[in-house]
């Protein structure tokens, strides 16, 4: 049985991954960065999750960057974006954006694939209903698989550990019927920005998968400030 | 004035890259990791080298990946290595790489850089006397450099971070002429793999240091236990 490393971070996406992944027949080690995100929340949620879906290891790993990084999800200083259209999400990369994160996440998780002999690293990035992230298209992850064969040593031995972005294409209505297929326990997981007793229901992650909801037919079990 | 961000171990050749960066007029910023190294010696000495050269400011970023990865360099109950022949050295990749090493600093680097508003991004890689690590390489150096230039906002908009390796193709001998131009503190610095009062002079890393002062028809100021 071969063994994923599936980054975690709560949220609705990556946990649909790390549910898609099993399905696929990995063996999964989780593994979520707390690296000064604006709350606690999805961290909880990352543990539950792995927790329901009985992974072989989570790996909950600090990351002292918070302080160094100018974005509006690691400092409280500055508030996240709310209200806006999906048009207006998708219109230019806003200051929620942490600068190189994926690449920061995509090279700690291939590290310690490498390490444990794992074949391959899930991220649960999404270039379609997302909000411009440049690490999260289709020409960013090629051009990182393309640093893991000529930069590592199983890459340069032809065995490169594979990372595997099953949702990059997909609506968020899609992912949703992923989701919904792969029976993951949505009241468990966190997309909200903010980190309140409900959802918001109005920053863009909360926005995005209301939208996807609406796409799929199908109600969100969250609880959530407002529905909009 | 532009600033740098400059990945500095503590060895001889990041203190010089430090060192010649700051001679083509670049503010530096110094980044050193704490990733669980076998020692604490050269930490100490990326301290002592920054403080030398009067930095805008020296990062020290514990990163707590050690227990996960399998090296020589993290593990105690591994060897490293030593008495190996620079043939021998130059035959393989052995088991001081630590997967992915490279890949995760300049990930965070260029993070960071990018929240600084900082241009470039200096690392101390070469290629030519080297011990085989696959992030050490021309070819990954240019894979990564795609990475920020797609994966990063300021890649979107045209004003890409630039990864510069300026040592990537020199021989050690080279570089010890580079560290001896630019006055570098030898002294302060340290190279050994092994964090002993004296530099063990056995060790791959120290071998390789040994003989491009060899090269360089210099005497390195530097106490070993042994010098073969």
């Amino acid at each position: 049985m071969s063994e994923a490393i599936v980054l975690l971070s709560g949220g609705l996406d990556s946990s649909t991954v790390l549910a898609l992944a099993k399905e696929r027949g990995f063996e999964v080690v989780a593994l979520t960065f707390d690296y000064g995100q604006r709350h606690r929340r999805e961290l909880e949620s990352a543990k539950k999750v792995a927790s329901h879906f009985g992974v072989k290891k989570h790996i909950m790993l600090p990351l002292d960057i918070g302080k160094y990084l100018q974005s509006s999800l690691t400092m409280k200083s500055k508030t996240v974006p709310v209200g806006r259209t999906r048009g207006q999400i998708a219109s230019g990369i806003p200051d929620t954006y942490v600068p190189s994160r994926n690449i920061i996440f995509l090279a700690i998780a291939s590290s310690i694939a490498e390490s444990r002999g794992a074949s391959a690293v899930f991220i649960a990035a999404n270039s379609v209903d997302f909000s411009g992230y440049p690490d999260c298209t289709p020409e960013f992850m090629s051009a990182f698989q393309r640093v893991i064969d000529v930069g590592t040593k199983s890459g340069k031995l032809g065995r490169s550990i594979l990372v595997e972005a099953p949702f990059l294409t997909m609506t968020k209505g899609e992912i949703v019927r992923e989701a919904l297929r792969l029976e993951v326990p949505l009241r468990l997981t966190w997309s909200c920005y903010e980190g309140g007793r409900k959802a918001c229901g109005r920053c863009d992650s909360c926005q995005l998968r209301l939208q996807g909801f609406v796409e799929a037919g199908a109600e969100d079990p969250m609880e959530y400030e407002v529905r909009q």
